[in-house]
């Protein structure tokens, strides 16, 4: 199996500081540039995982040890962080979501998960039965999945400005 | 136009933070793993960024300057920073990307570039006429291109880890 908790960790731990990089030197215009109607600005995708880092990881976890799969894990509003931060500049956000990651992976340690507990079950609404090592190789893939979002949505805005080179740069062509 | 310089020097200026934060703390499974045979591990990716910026961009901005679209820009060797770094950890060479990052910003801000400069032309050997803002921009997109890369990569490592959760996180699924 690929999956190892310590080097998930490692992906986890560095979050934070990826996302400030990206993020912290740059001017309203790219923070609230977005791909089109219905698509997220980088700050909302900030907003997200901060919202979703407040209650959904260690929420979780905790569902799976204390029930099992006799309860079924609580649904995510996606866009609630939208409204939650809302008025926090960029730099508050990733002061929060750094506080709290260093808290849940402070959390995480503290459960010393072996082999067998990651074997344990969940029930997810729409999914069915899920593992309690999916749950926390989803919340590494949650991390990668919304900085290539910000990426590319900074990226995009830069289509028609790269002029011909835009056949070399796929990244401005994701879907 | 979209294309400010001073937004695009942001993005460029990030990059080398970003890159330590999302690839120092990571161990070999993750530095070497790759999408299959023909594709970059994240390690080959930032030998290639900073092969890249030890010759290209400032040395494509300076040969547009001098001969403008008399001559021809030099073909870029897309593979060659693997050898040029083969042995060196990755944090060795993020040290070296962080440095030529720094020196090349510094070159381009003593350039102090207007909105005519920016309309001067090149060419490119495959892409024909080309302006020094598009280069500019296309040296802020490439950066952001092979992040999305790296985030690729690593996240498609967990994309059987993640069981039922993969019809929610699209990276690991893009091309």
């Amino acid at each position: 199996m690929t999956f190892a908790l310590a080097e998930a960790r490692q992906i986890l731990a560095g979050t934070p500081d990826a996302l400030r990089a990206t993020l912290v030197g740059l001017s309203e215009s790219w923070l609230t540039a977005d791909e089109g109607p219905g698509t997220w600005t980088p700050w909302q995708v900030l907003a997200h995982l901060t919202h979703i880092e407040e209650h959904d990881w260690i929420g979780r976890t905790e569902q799976i040890l204390e029930h099992g799969a006799e309860q079924t894990l609580g649904p995510v509003d996606r866009e609630a962080g939208f409204a939650r931060f809302a008025g926090w500049s960029a730099g508050r956000v990733l002061d929060r979501f750094a506080g709290l990651r260093a808290a849940n992976l402070a959390t995480l340690d503290g459960y010393r998960f072996d082999e067998r507990d990651l074997e344990r079950q969940g029930r997810h609404a729409d999914l069915g039965l899920v593992t309690l090592e999916q749950l926390l190789a989803t919340w590494t893939v949650h991390d990668l999945n919304h900085e290539s979002q910000i990426v590319k949505t900074l990226a995009k805005r830069y289509r028609d400005a790269i002029g011909p080179w835009r056949e070399f740069l796929s990244v401005v062509d994701l879907p």
